[in-house]
């Protein structure tokens, strides 16, 4: 069942191993077959070098359950379908603690647009989320992570599909792509941007986002209809 | 005599520079064998790229004396003999002066627990010793220092097992496991909370600890009774 | 036509991943054939390791028309263009957005010659520009962000050919020299020099430039009549 | 003539690069020949990856005169010599821009004392340099940058062969050690000590050097009649 997908969900996988963007297991890529309601996703807790095609594990969308795979999925599965389920556009997500993107998480502050190189890829502020209360921690806790995501895309009104990013609060970042491989693509992005807004924040304190024309410039030269950027 | 053991350890001696966590001969792995109260460690200041097996030198629990081996324990040794016998439960000892766990030793700074990468390990602050006294440093330095670890985490009543590492003031990291792998683990789990603390404190100065309450949920999530991360 | 050049500047382009200065397809080199007024240049985003001589493409100075090439040439072609026009001096460009030297663009402030690293190839400080207008960037973007460039040279009273480089305010740095090879050298040291800058202005913030006088000494002992480092 | 010689100094320049202390050709390692009173140097400006032990140029200790080798000594040969003249314990002798002890000699900051990996190899603080006074710098620059940095341990009082290292103010790094080899490896310790006490400094704003009883343990621990670390 999905074997073309399940064969592209691993190698999602290590690339995150290579673009060091987890160490050991801590981390996840999925993808979303949305014909069939299905997501082939990473399982829990197994190392990247031994990881096959036949490890990925096949997920109901609505139903979270095991479709087939004999080893269980990623213990962050229920975050990763209720992303599917609210971002409809969505095709697929990866879960890191890279360094830096973790650390403004730890820090508990939005990624502030402040160059092209944000532009590029992300149309304004990543967000950081509200910390998650005592009531949804101890409740269904990677299911509410996911619905304390999709909160704070609507209450500040950001297009997920224009900003496919966020940093969870005291925890890392999840993004997501048109499927797998720009997910992948996004999370590196991500954390190249952390790093540069760290060093930018040391140099210039209270600096503050760029330019809303010069970030509509970058943003649509790259995306949408009247996109130039590339062959 | 414990021709596996030695095997062992040699080999998780070597994870050290393959990890980054040493530079030339800066570090030291041993596991303790439980049952003949004997311990397996590193010989002093070996190139990593020389050592063999057989250069692993076997030492008593109680007495600190040379079993076997040709050459020199490490001169941390009475540290790790004494981490052994007032920590029944651990079963493996790395030191080392990773980068930025080093500067949180030279700081003279506690590694708070600021997200869920800590949490899923440490159950909570990684204290940092105070100073020693001018009679420690005089006297049997490398056995007061492993009575300074275990006073602080006596002090303030930490386990051992469930905040398997230390900052030794102005010095650097001890770390120990369940075996010596385990050790190593929790070694560059610890170096990578180390960086993204200081990250994290730089981008938000006056940073506080998490929440309890998610801190509980992240540790118990992988240990204990109710761990349900991994296979 | 062009073989050798394309050749030249395909290797320049190689070179940008290899030192680590671009991620993905965030670069372009270029070279000026001074006798033709054709300028060789990469394509528009192709990744670095599928591209070939052949994809570069060339460029007339004046008119910015493709005259040979199957692949559309660089976004950032017209910002080339007006720089070899008003630089008369420099044979070569280079454009990432190396992680050090962008972070100094993102917080918008001049890299100062803080010490003799900065003083060996470029003389004073490298400046930053102006933010664009609203009217530039909705514009002929590409185009007035190398008149911004020229601008702020020329404001400045700064020469081309003494200081290599330029940060552009909230996008990136824009690097040359003698040729491509020329070029992408300077871009390795611009980085070098912006990592070292973010350092010692957190060691000692409100620092200030290094002594004229040591700063003509290293300069001139590479650069001139008098230069006597080297072969 | 110095074949041997040359091959060391060759081979401990070739360590540079690998150890990431240089970046292009900034970087240069000489060794001494006390018998012959001659010196072995690395040529000026040469790539690192086309030097051969031929290319190795030897050098009288007293006029600075080129005894053999068909190409220039680095231009700062004249402070290597002088080094060697004042201080005559000294065998080898490292000067390279690395990152992080650049940046402090940009700040124009001591390297203080913060903990036991700079106990175990240097004797105290690292002291910066004086600024260079204008006619220093138009007189015999590279021969009075030698005769300030012996200036600096004079006046404070440190002893060469306890304290081998010296930031140059707005430079960078000059290090020694009994002989091209042992300079190498206090140039890797010297530049991984400048990286943690950056971190360090801004972790703990205003930090102070460590408890001199401490310093006196490591560094004795190591050095001298009472050593007992190694075998």
């Amino acid at each position: 069942m999905l074997e073309a997908l399940k064969e592209k969900v691993l190698k999602a996988n290590l690339e995150l191993p290579k673009h060091k963007l987890v160490t050991f297991t801590w981390g996840n890529v999925s993808e979303i077959d949305r014909e069939t309601n299905l997501v082939v996703i990473k399982p829990s807790g197994v190392e990247y070098d031994e990881m096959t095609a036949d490890d990925m594990v096949v997920v109901d969308l609505f139903t979270g359950k095991v479709v087939e795979g004999k080893l269980k999925p990623s213990s962050d599965t229920p975050t990763h379908l209720e992303l599917y389920r609210q971002f409809p556009t969505i095709g697929g997500i990866v879960h890191t603690h890279s360094r830096h993107a973790t650390a403004w998480a730890q820090a508990g502050e939005d990624l502030l647009a402040l160059g092209t190189t944000h532009g590029d890829y992300f149309y304004g502020t990543i967000p950081c989320t509200r910390k998650m209360t005592p009531a949804e921690i101890a409740g269904e806790y990677e299911l509410e992570t996911g619905k304390v995501i999709v909160e704070t895309f609507q209450k500040r009104n950001i297009q997920a599909d224009q900003v496919p990013a966020v940093i969870v609060h005291s925890h890392g970042p999840f993004v997501w792509g048109k499927d797998a491989n720009d997910a992948v693509h996004n999370s590196v992005v991500l954390e190249e941007l952390a790093y540069m807004n760290f060093v930018a924040t040391q140099i210039r304190p209270n600096i503050q986002s760029m330019q809303q024309e010069l970030l509509d410039k970058h943003y649509l030269r790259k995306h949408g209809a009247n996109a130039y950027y590339g062959q």
